[in-house]
Formats: C-alpha cells, structure tokens, sequence
C-alpha cells in the first residue's frame, strides 16, 4: 500500500511525531498559525503590497496580518521590500524557500477544496468508516 | 513552471485565498491548529489507544488532547471506539478521509524535516532570495 509507505517515511523522519523541541514543529507552529497559510497561498506567485495582501486574506486584522508577515519573514519564507517610490509602499512576496513550501501546501487545499464542505455540514463523518485495521486486543 | 499552474489551480478552487466563511478554512482551522496535524500524523497506518497518543503526541495536554480528538472526530477524520474489554479502552483512528487528507500532509512534513533546521536557526532567512518577479510599478 503506497500510502503506508510514505506514512513510514514521516515516522523515520521524526521518530514518531515531531518532539516540542523539534525545528519541524517550530515551523508547522508558524506556518499552520490561523493565518499563516492564508497568507502563503496568497502571496504565491505574485508579489502584494501590503493593503492587496489584506484584502486577499479577507478577515485578518492588521495586527494579526503584521504579526504573521513579521514571523515568515524572519522564517525566511516571505521576502518584505520598502520601495522608495511616491508615494513609498512595501511590498511582500515568497522567497525560493516560500514557493517551495506553497508548492507542498497545494495537494492539501485542493483536496480540502473538495472535501471540507461534507466535512463542516456532517456528512462526511455518516459516511465516516475506520481506515486501518482494529487495534489487536 | 509547473508550480505555477498548481498555483492557479488553488487560487481557482478558492478565488484568491479561502473565504471566512468558506468550509476549507474552517477544516483547515481544525487540521491547522497547533494539536491537530501531530494527532493525524500519530494516527496514520494504526490504532492508538488514549495513553498510547498522549504519550505519542509529546507536550500535549490531556484537555488539548481531548478537545483536538473531539474536532477531528466531529469532522469525519477520526474514528473513536470504546472496546467493552476488561479493562476497558477507548480506541483511536483514522477514518478513510482522514487517511486520505494524512496522505496530504506527507509531502509538506517531509519538506519540514529537511528545511525547517535552517529555518529556525536563521540561516534560511541569510540566503533567501525573492522567488517571483518584481512587482510592475
């Protein structure tokens, strides 16, 4: 079963899931944050100025939005640049390392595109079954 | 470039970055928040039973551990089963969407766990480039 074994390789990786003291689950922290994917998605392949990356994340607030930018851009991951035109702007976009991440995000958002509304109105747990095999008791 | 195009096709799934309203964002906000992603991946290719996931998912608090089960639950990812052996036992694991949507996970956790060192120690930040082209002024 291919998916088993690349559930495998997760484990190999961090033996088990990520320990509290793992870089992988300092960064899941900032990158799954209630905004940090949003804003990722957002700014993939395109280059916002700040006023554009607000409005695309509709519902963050601007402290919520700083805060965010703030912590990806110290990640690495979005590339933040003051330009000195007039009237100024800033201007925000991914990194090498940004678009790389957003690549790895896309399988997931296209399938909670098509999974998430059974999920939210409860269809989906009706028709929910168990996947692996029963615990040997 | 292919990332590109997955880059379009998300942004035509969702018009721009999923709305607030939107059922994606709020099963990205159960899958997303800071427990659930780590319970997923413990659960994935096995049965776990309460102590065995609490002690699987380090740094968890039993009432975190016991709110994220019941949101996964709710949505149709998690199957719980209270097994009428002595001692009793309540059981854990994933649904077939939840397998599904773990698979998903695969490819963003594998990338963190080659990136996310890097990333955390600053080093990632020090050699990042912008990855999109300048913005038109």
């Amino acid at each position: 079963m291919t998916e088993s074994v690349q559930v495998s390789r997760i484990r190999t990786y961090f033996g088990g899931v990520p320990d509290a003291d793992c870089p992988s689950r300092v960064v899941l922290d900032h990158v799954m944050s209630k905004w940090g994917v949003l804003v990722l998605v957002a700014l993939a392949d395109r280059t916002l100025r700040w006023g554009e990356l607000r409005r695309a994340v509709r519902g963050v607030s601007e402290k919520m939005l700083a805060q965010t930018l703030r912590t990806l851009e110290a990640d690495g991951l979005v590339h933040r640049e003051a330009r000195p035109v007039i009237p100024p702007h800033v201007e925000y976009r991914l990194t090498g390392l940004g678009d790389q991440l957003v690549a790895r995000l896309e399988p997931l958002m296209e399938w909670l595109s098509v999974h998430a509304g059974a999920i939210v109105d409860g269809t989906a747990r009706q028709s929910a079954v168990p996947a692996a095999a029963p615990y040997p008791v």
